[in-house]
């Protein structure tokens, strides 16, 4: 499985972005929203160019969306030297930075407290793996049917599990998957919560407790869907577009 | 368009199928539904395997679909002379049979009234193309969380736009599509006759008819809405799987 | 308990039906839909007229139901044989010909699609009997609040069932029926599949099954349901009125 | 069609009730509710009996309706003599006594002040014809899906109207009948203050102003959509039957 | 925490109450409703007045709640003899009147049929307490987001258990509460009962008697239950303020 | 305003919380989860004790609401030099440090990384005052039926505005508030995308821009919005017990 090869490809044609962005106005949103954050792009995130050759893009429903990351016009920022150095790095391993991170960098604070408790939350130790960790923030994407992140976390789905019919069954019915009685119980839980949060009780943690959970992953569990239910929102909200590089990944 | 290639190499896998049949019983399924209807295939539709190439298929959450059509353990039936043919004729043109002509084979009353009636809406001749049937399909099944008809109309919305997003759009949320006021006011509908048919009204035909649609063209939106509300219901409460092939289609 | 007599009667007047037709425009419709199919009947449903005795119809809400089938305005065309025969059979056996029919009568493809999707469904034999596929098509049409389905199936409730009140009792609330096991998981069934089909899984299939039924009649459970998931938003969409003469049959 | 007759000799059969009472404890309920209330109805209520002809009952869905009225052992008491006077009336008016007045019975201070609020209600002078009152009834009930409620005042809909298609119409969808603009806000009113109490606003009081209403008449409406959110749940918990003269009432 | 005297003081102000009357027109209220029941106050409420002392009310925003009680425009009457004593006795009490009794009071009927239910529900011998009565009304409120219901009968949640906490928690989410098992099923029925009604069944009654109820006390939960229904939307309906003393009720 | 005075008294009973804690085994919980964070509060955090006076607690629903925080029992670890110094300061200014704070210590990115989000959301400089802040959270936390959420931030809305009855209007409905034009935008905006964020779209942004939100407010909005989400589900999800202290704040 050749993951990132195409995305990272795709997104790279910096200079289509930045003709692209040129005639932002004549763009046929029907959207009443009028500029986009990716200005920012242009601030101090020079990583994000890979000069040279220009790709053809197809008129797509995803034409603008490596463009116009969000239906907000925000100010423009240098990133923090922190932050750079992070966007550089995703660069490097992706080959793209993510649009969530572009939209969150008008201001640095918020930036990095969102870059803090994300990768605390989906990369540093626990007992979920992170696997597991995607699945909840794609069940729990999927019933706040939010674009962005199914699209994002879909592609991490089909990366962490190497089956790409996994990713689509989280994301369009995670009752339909096949899953061990323990992820079962995980993406129940993520789902009552997301859905019915007022009514997760103590039976509902004694039910993780007996799929073999402990009470710490139980905290990891609420704090990722939490999480979601955040990202999703903040994404709604915006109308934030998700890398084009995303669909293509892991198929 | 001349994509389906992968997909068709795929599914033809006619004799891992066979094989995989014959340990059905050891299927790790959750499931307590015990057996197939998959069987259906091995008496008339022959045209179904393609011999001589057995292909490696990986552990995976759709390691099952090409085999265990639904959970329900029908009787298996020979298929009449002309759904013989229909059968052939899919084979052909896709590669594959799909799974859900598979799930009505085991009565020919049954099967060839679905036909009719799907080959008549989807593909007659109609003042919404071919495209907007397909993505009224995908809007509707997305709110009922349709497995088998996100994945398999998904897969159409990709061919006949030639846009691997639209289809990622309308499956995980329409509204965030940048489409035609025509187009979006025929999903409006779509998802309310589909989520509060109760409260479709006057003007509500008013809306569409000022979006451009004609009486006969409105028909023919309910008509889809209705078709997708009856198959979502049918693909959820028989746990029908769709072929693997329909994952790769057109990305 | 004789049938269709009163209804009969009162559906025939055909005299009645062209007169009304003769002064549509003044007809006091809030709603802003123009025209009627009911044009449709007079092309060659020529058995739909019973002609000489004029009936007076008193002012009431169902007045215009037997003229103006639907809110829409669809082309008239002559039925074709087969059709025709169908349409003077229903009027022989019921006195007047069911609406739904006259409504997909513009397209002699489509109103035998149906037909003959709708005769297999709740007539060719299956191991649920007429009366119990008339329950389930009654409690599903009352989810989904739908006038046309609710006035004609539960017609056909209290005609099969010879009790007038469980024709309420489906259409009202099923839960305050008394009714076999067997039935009552039947109609939880169908309801949860029409209120969240995506939450129907092995377990409740399960549940058919413990209450006697078997795989192949869930499958017919499963495509009622279906069908009438259909029905409903296609009436719905399509305002489509039921013959006043339901609603005196079989109480 | 004879109107109350039927009915009136049906419940009437005061005999019947006290015989089938005798066999109560083999009804085939799936209920475990051991006893009834109808208990009540042999203490004072002499005057609810018609001696002599005893009535055999078909086997129906309503078979026990006249006899169990709620699915509740509640204490026998006295009629205060008020109250047995207007049994005594209803019983001449109507021809039975209507059940939830039986329910009430087992003590008469709840029994009177739910009967002065009633009357008050119901049939005090008011802007609100007693039909639009009737149709508030049934339109709230229609969304709580009362049994008792939708079968009692659906009944005094087909009387006050002349008209028993309306009476289906408001009890299946009242957005499906043809109503005045005044007749149509007012159950729009009706309807979202029963669903969302907590969204309705000014704008909602302002809706039913210029729709024609008075300030005095909106607290009518006001206070007829609460009163039946009160009675449909008192029905639904104690499982109250309605009488079953009430099902052949001006059909 | 001194109790109730501030609130007693606050509503004492009648000399406020009346000045404020005269301004009433220039009240900032984004509602378009026009004018307020307080009206009646100044008919024969003497005894709501406390002679002399005004009070400054600061900018809040309750400050109307004690003058416009509704947002409908009533007629004034005088309270009848028993109506006035009822009314004296409230204000010698609790030192105010409620505010859901002054709504009332512009029809002598209506207010003497509220107080007879309220009184007989809310303070007759039952086998449940008054906190339980109460604790009932504060769950059905909050699942109905009724502001002056919360209030009112939050305050007396906080007076009758003198725990302010327990207060609090049954207004916003009684599931949090650690409750006996008697007082949470009294609750999960009065839930339940609330929001879908027609699912309660036999089963349900059944949880309660298991919880220790006696079918009496079962009738008055969902006598309570109903009787909240009823008032919630009542007022609802009418943007009925509650008293602003209650506040501080028992905190 | 004399804030947090009897909140800090009530809370600083740490001797009382030490004591109590022995008897851990013997609360009377319902519920199954069997220990307590706060033993995180032994660890290094010494300031929030007050060593001396033991203060006797009336038994009451919040009786261990200051010593149990979450129904998870999770690791003890000291608080990092930045943290502990941040807990003093809560200390200080409150009399005592918030639960949640409590519950995130058991991990020190996790902690950080939260304290760091919030202080910026809630905080820092933005064109939405505090006040406005906390009434988004508030209302979200309604929405959501968030018990911690609800208690604390209602407490906030009550001291930033001065005014009691505003906090309980926010909580308990927020649609009853006298709010400008502006606050009633955002809180609608609030809830809506806490309800349906998938329905959010340019005309809700646009209804923020009519209402005087810049593009950075709306910003702010939505992530004020997407915190309180994810706060409420980890509250819901650990059953987070709002410090006593908040119940009396700024009444």
């Amino acid at each position: 499985m050749t993951k990132a090869a195409p995305g990272a490809r795709h997104s790279r044609g910096g200079n289509t972005a930045t003709t692209a962005f040129a005639r932002k106005g004549k763009s046929p949103r029907r959207d009443k929203d009028k500029t986009s954050l990716s200005k920012a792009s242009s601030s101090k995130t020079v990583s994000l160019k890979s000069p040279g050759h220009a790709v053809a893009v197809p008129a797509s429903a995803g034409a603008d969306d490596d463009r116009i990351v969000i239906a907000l016009s925000l100010p423009k920022v240098a990133l923090s030297e922190s932050m750079a150095a992070y966007f550089a790095k995703c660069d490097e391993k992706l080959g793209f930075v993510p649009n969530v991170l572009k939209a969150y960098a008008f201001d640095m604070a918020k930036l990095e407290a969102f870059v803090a408790m994300y990768n605390d939350l989906m990369l540093a130790p626990s007992g979920l793996s992170k696997l597991e960790r995607e699945m909840i923030a794609v069940a729990v994407s999927s019933y706040n049917k939010c674009f962005y992140c199914l699209v994002s976390h879909g592609a991490a789905v089909r990366q962490y599990s190497g089956d790409p019919i996994l990713g689509e069954l989280i994301a369009m019915n995670y009752r339909a998957a096949k899953l061990s009685k323990r992820q079962r119980a995980m993406l129940d839980f993520a789902v009552k919560l997301t859905v019915e949060p007022w009514a997760v009780e103590a039976e509902d943690r004694e039910g993780l407790r007996r799929a073999g959970f402990s009470d710490r992953e139980i905290w990891d569990i609420a704090a990722v869907v939490g999480f979601f239910n955040m990202s999703n929102r903040v994404a709604s909200a915006t109308d934030m577009r998700p890398n084009t590089a995303y669909h293509a990944l892991a198929r």
